[in-house]
C-alpha cells in the first residue's frame, strides 16, 4: 500500500524527504505517460472542491489535474455566493461534499480548518490553502520545480523575495525546504518581514539570512522565488509605491544573476517581474504552473490508488 | 420499455406505489454495482441544470449522481447572475438547454414551471423543486431512506417537525407517504402549521394529527423528519427564538424516543438537530443525503435507458 | 494534415469558401455519427473557457460541443467575479489557461484580444466573440444553418434586421456571406444602421441595400436574420418603443414572406419574433442553436485532430 493512499494532505510539515521524493517520482511518471494512459489513473473518480476563499488559479489547477488523469470535478467555487451560505456548519458541508465525491479539496481562511475537515470527512481531504501558513500542494509544486529545473535541491542558494509576512505560500515552501540542505535568503521590505514565531522550527534546520536589499545576494542565488506585494498591506500608498519599485525583477537585475539561476513565482503576478523577463532562460514560473498540474495529479493518483499507479 | 423512459419527473403525485418500488429496486441495484459498472449506465450522457433559485445542495446531488453513472453536467447554477437574464423567456431558455443535453433539471420558484418546461422541452425535464409544493426527487430520496432504514414503510408512525407551512419538501413527502399505510404526526409552531388546502387530497388517504408539542408523540414515533425553521418567516425575532428553541432535537429528547427510531432531515441544518445527535444510531440524515445521490442516479438511469439498466 | 489542425480561430475573415465547405462537411459527419462514435473524436481532451464578458449561451454551446465529442471543460465564466481579477494581465491568464487545457475559448470586449491571446498561448485559441466585429463561430453556425436549410448559399436573398450598428454577430455574418454570391438587404432603424467603415471590404464583394422598412423587401427574401434591439442603445425610451414595435416578426408579416423562406436569430430573443411564429415552418432559430453545437464540435475536432476525424 502506498503511503498516501486514502490519507489527507493537510500540512507540508507532515511529510518526510523520502515522501517528497516519492511524489516527485510519480510526477515524473505522469509527465512521461501518454494522455490515454494518464486517464486510466483516476478513471471515473470525482473530486469535489469547497472554496471558502475564492482562488480561481488553485481550483482550476486541481480541475485540470483530475481531468488529466481521467476523473472529473464538481463543487462550490465561492461559498459566499452559494446557498450553502445559509449558515450551515463547515462540518456538515464537508460531510455532504465527501458523500458526493472520492476526494475533497478545501480552501479556507482559518488555520486548522483542513485538519478539522479531515476529521469529519468520510473521504480524504486535500488542503488547498488554509490560514496563514499552509498551502501544501503549492509547496510540493515549488519543490518539484526546483528539483526538476536544477536537478537537485541540496546545496542550492535560494532567495525568497517580496511579502514574506502574509503569504502562506512562503511558509509552506520554507517548511518543505527545511528537509533539504539549502541556504535561504529572505528579502523583503522591513514591514513585510517574515513572522519569526512561524519559522521557529524551520530555523533550527536551515540557515537563512534576512535582508531588505534585493541586490545584496542576487549574484549568489540559484533560485529566486518572487511573491506579490499587495497594496492593501500598506497604510499609505506612497510607502507601497516606494517598496514596490525596489523589488521588481527586470532585465537589469537579471544581468547580475548567475548564468543558470531560475526565477519562480506562485502567480498571479502583477509587476514584480517585468514582462520582458518571460522570454529569458531564467523564467520558470509558467513551467512551475504546469508542474503544479502534474504534482497535483500525482498526489490525487496516490491518494486514490492503494498501490500507486 | 420501462415506465420512466423519456418521461418527465414533475410531481410526486404522478407516481404509484409500484413505481416507487421500481425506483427503489433500481436504487438498490446502483448501490450494489461496482463503480466501473455504474459508469456504464449513462455513459457519455449530458445533464443540464437550470436553477432559477440557487440550491447548491440539490445541484451537486444531481451532478454527483450523473457523474457516478458515467455522464456529465453543464448549466446555469444561478440564473440571476447569468447573462440569460437578458429577459429571455423560460420557454426559450428551456428549449436551448434541452438542445445542449439529454435531460434537463429545473428549479424554479413558480408552481407549474416544470410542467410548462416539459411541454416546450425536447428532452425529459426533472423538477428539482418548484413553487410551494413540489420537490419530487427529494420525496423519493426520503421514501427510499425510510424504506431502507426501517425495512418497510407501511405501519410506521412518522413525525414531521418544524416549518410545515413553507417547506415544499414536506408537501412532497406527504404526497409520497399517502401511497402507504402510515400514521403521520405533524408538529409545528402555530404560525407554521401545514396549509390545509394543500393536503386536502392527502388527508383522504392517510390519518394524521397536528400538534405544537414535540414531546406529545415522541415516544411513539418510528421516524422523525425534521425541517429548518427560517427566521425570515417570523415578524419579530423574539417569537422566532422562542419557537426555535422548543423544536431542537437533542440528546435529552432522544432518550424519550423508541430504541429503533430514526431521525431524518433534508439538510442543510442549522440548530434543529444538536451536533451530538450525529453520532447516535438514530441519526440518518447524512445517510439520507447519500441515498439522495443514488435515487437520483436511478431516476436518471431509468429516464435515459429504454429498457432500464 | 487538415487545414485547421492546431490553428487558432480568430476572425471569420481568415477563411475561404473552401474552408467553410470543409467545416460544413465535418459538421454533417458529426450530425450523422452515433453518440458513442462522436465521443471518440476528442476523447479526454479538455477545453478551457475564459470569459471577460459573460455569455452563458455561447459558453454552454462550447461546453455541450466538447462534451458531445468526448471531452470536458473547465474555466472562468465571468472573470469580473473571479479572483483572477487581482489585476493579472490577459497574457498571463491566457498562458495559464493554455497550460490547463488543449484548447482555449476566449470572449473579450476588445478588438484584437483573441489575436493577442493566440500569440501568447501555447494552445489554439478560439474567439468566442471579441470587440465590435468578430464572432467567427457564430458566423460559421449561421452559414451552416443557411446551407443546411436552403441547400445552398449562392443566389439567396438575405435580409438582416434589427440592431446592425452594435451587434458583432452581424459583421461576422456579413464577412462570411461575402464569400458567396448573395444579395443582402439590411433593415434597421436609422440610428442603428450598419457602420459603413466596418463593411468597406465587404461592400466590394456583395451587393446590398439598406432600408428602414422591413416590409419593403420582405416578399423577396429567402432568409431573414433577426437580431435583438437593445433598449440601452436609445437615448429615450419612447424612441425605443416606437422602433421596437416596427421590427417584430409576427404571423401577419409571415404571410407576406416567400413560402420557403426561413427565419434565423442568434438568440436570446426578446420580442423581435412573436412566440406564435415558433411553430411555423419558417422558424429555424432553435435548429440554428442545435447546429451551433455541431459546428463548434466540428471546429474543435478539426483543431485537435491532425488528420481530421
Amino acid at each position: 500500500m502506498n503511503d498516501f493512499y486514502n490519507k489527507d494532505i493537510i500540512s507540508i510539515k507532515d511529510y518526510t524527504r523520502d515522501q517528497f521524493e516519492t511524489i516527485f517520482d510519480y510526477t515524473e511518471k505522469i509527465i512521461n505517460l501518454d494522455p490515454a494512459s494518464r486517464r486510466e489513473i483516476c478513471k471515473g473518480k470525482t473530486l469535489s472542491y469547497l472554496f471558502y476563499e475564492p482562488s480561481t488559479r488553485t481550483r482550476l489547477s486541481f480541475e485540470a489535474a483530475i481531468s488529466s488523469i481521467g476523473g472529473n470535478s464538481l463543487g462550490i467555487s465561492d461559498i459566499s455566493s452559494s446557498s450553502t451560505q445559509k449558515g450551515e456548519s463547515l462540518a456538515d458541508t464537508v460531510k455532504i461534499m465527501s458523500i458526493y465525491s472520492d476526494v475533497l479539496v478545501l480552501r479556507h481562511p482559518l488555520d486548522g480548518s483542513s485538519r478539522f475537515a479531515a476529521e469529519v470527512s468520510s473521504k480524504p481531504v486535500i488542503n488547498a490553502g488554509s490560514g496563514t501558513e499552509e498551502h501544501p500542494t503549492q509547496a510540493i509544486q515549488d519543490l518539484f520545480t526546483i528539483k526538476k529545473e536544477k536537478k537537485k535541491i541540496d546545496g542550492l542558494k535560494i532567495g525568497i523575495v517580496g511579502d514574506l509576512k502574509y503569504g502562506r505560500t512562503v511558509y509552506s515552501l520554507l517548511s518543505g525546504l527545511s528537509n533539504y540542505d539549502v541556504d535561504v535568503h529572505l528579502i523583503s521590505p522591513e514591514s513585510l518581514r517574515i513572522r519569526t514565531d512561524s519559522i521557529y522550527e524551520i530555523k533550527k534546520k536551515i540557515s537563512f539570512t534576512e535582508s531588505t536589499d534585493i541586490e545584496e545576494y542576487i549574484d549568489d542565488l540559484d533560485v529566486i522565488y518572487v511573491t506579490r506585494i499587495q497594496k492593501e498591506r500598506f497604510p499609505d500608498e506612497e510607502e507601497y509605491l516606494k517598496v514596490k519599485g525596489s523589488y521588481v525583477i527586470g532585465l537589469d537585475l537579471l544581468q547580475k544573476m548567475k548564468e543558470d539561476s531560475i526565477i519562480l513565482h506562485p502567480l498571479p503576478r502583477l509587476d514584480e517581474i517585468a514582462n520582458d523577463v518571460d522570454k529569458t532562460k531564467h523564467a520558470k514560473y509558467f513551467q512551475q504552473a504546469e508542474y503544479g498540474k502534474h504534482t497535483r495529479a500525482a498526489l490525487l493518483g496516490l491518494t486514490l490508488n492503494e498501490n500507486g499507479f
